[in-house]
């Protein structure tokens, strides 16, 4: 099947099981050697990148569409995924599609609905289909170009993750099980695009009293092995809910 | 006009100049007598009540349908809006609307932008228009029943607001130029629903450096009129683009 054949599929497909002017982008972020990632693709026959997407079926509620897209796209079911902003500017989406036929579906107008996921990089592996020529990780600090407002979409996730970090701990889904201290410390650095003071951030994460820690067996040896930390998730779970303090 | 031939009509309306599938719905705040208000409508022939809510025009972006949806409802076009969440479960709008002949526009499933607006209630005026019953400021605490969601859009209002004002400065689009230190005060115990300290409460907002206080003239009086702040509109809106302070 070559690429026209393939939009004109997807086009009959969507008519047939898809409400119109609605779609779903997704922007998946994870952690790995100190930086920031996120999912992209490459559909084929299309120059640009773009975050994974898809469209709302007729009997299925927003978010499960959201979760569908992603299972899809990683594999993962068990992701934390919230919406963040509503994209609907005319003209948003339909430039990119004016090589297709008029008729197809995908030349209408969306409105999209933006999802941010956290996941774990090590425990995803990113989905290449038949409509795609790749799905990578890219790191946010040198993306290739992107199609529609898929740049803009990326930017506003970015700037959600770093507002909720101030009232909203973070790190549960993007890191190992266990983890070191300047491991946590260097995520929250990545995401707040700045250095941190060491004291000061351990003594802000101990407050939160969301950690446990993991006493490395008693040794007298002069070379310890590094602290190892994990969430507790019921606390971790209760300051997601209830923000991490009170600030009035 | 009857009830039913106002719908025939309004859905012939949305039909030609409308998206399908999309809705915008508005929470609009006001604050009176030192409560918390919310601007509702009730449709002629409807029980319940119901959030001021319209489509999206094919040549109009979301952002635009809301204001334009906003004007006609209170006449104010330089108003706070904000978009914070999207309603998009099957099932969300059609029950309500299942009395309908099946081939109306307003019988279809809408996915709904939630807007949450801030505005000076001594500014508005509720406009009854000729699908309206009534368009009226209810307090927060004695809400009558809602159509559809819309309570729960109205919760999740609320909650945005309560959880923005730990980080974003309010109260520029809620009160009177100029207000006392406790109208301020009791602005931010409304929102938050808890009593606050007065001391820490001046101390914080003092902090943020927003405010510009206005001398009454000076006087050897006993009994001197109440202090008068404004806020400084420049550096208030530097903390609602940037924060009120760096958390870490």
């Amino acid at each position: 099947m070559n690429v026209k054949e393939l939009f004109e599929k997807g086009s009959e497909l969507a008519y047939q099981s898809c409400i119109p002017h609605v779609s779903v982008d997704c922007v998946v972020f994870g952690f790995h050697e100190s930086s920031l990632k996120v999912l992209l693709l490459k559909m084929k026959g299309v120059d640009k990148w773009g975050l994974p997407g898809g469209y709302v079926k007729k009997q299925e509620d927003l978010d499960q569409a959201a979760y569908r897209i992603l299972k899809a796209r990683t594999g993962a079911s068990n992701i934390f995924l919230e919406e963040f902003k509503v994209f609907g500017k005319v003209g948003r989406s339909e430039a990119d599609m004016a090589h297709l036929p008029e008729s197809f579906w995908q030349r209408q107008r969306f409105v999209s609905v933006g999802y941010y996921a956290l996941v774990n990089y090590a425990e995803i592996t990113p989905v290449t289909d038949r409509i795609s020529e790749s799905c990578e990780w890219k790191d946010i600090d040198s993306l290739p170009e992107l199609m529609m407002d898929h740049r803009e979409i990326l930017e506003n996730a970015l700037h959600t993750l770093r507002r909720n970090i101030n009232y909203s701990p973070v790190g549960l889904n993007l890191l190992p099980r266990e983890f070191t201290m300047p491991q946590l410390q260097r995520l929250y650095e990545i995401i707040l695009g700045k250095p941190l003071h060491r004291g000061n951030f351990q003594r802000k994460i101990h407050s939160f009293n969301i950690l446990n820690k993991h006493d490395a067996n008693p040794s007298k040896k002069a070379h310890r092995p590094p602290i190892l930390y994990s969430f507790d998730t019921v606390r971790y779970n209760e300051a997601l809910q209830n923000g991490l303090k009170q600030e009035w």
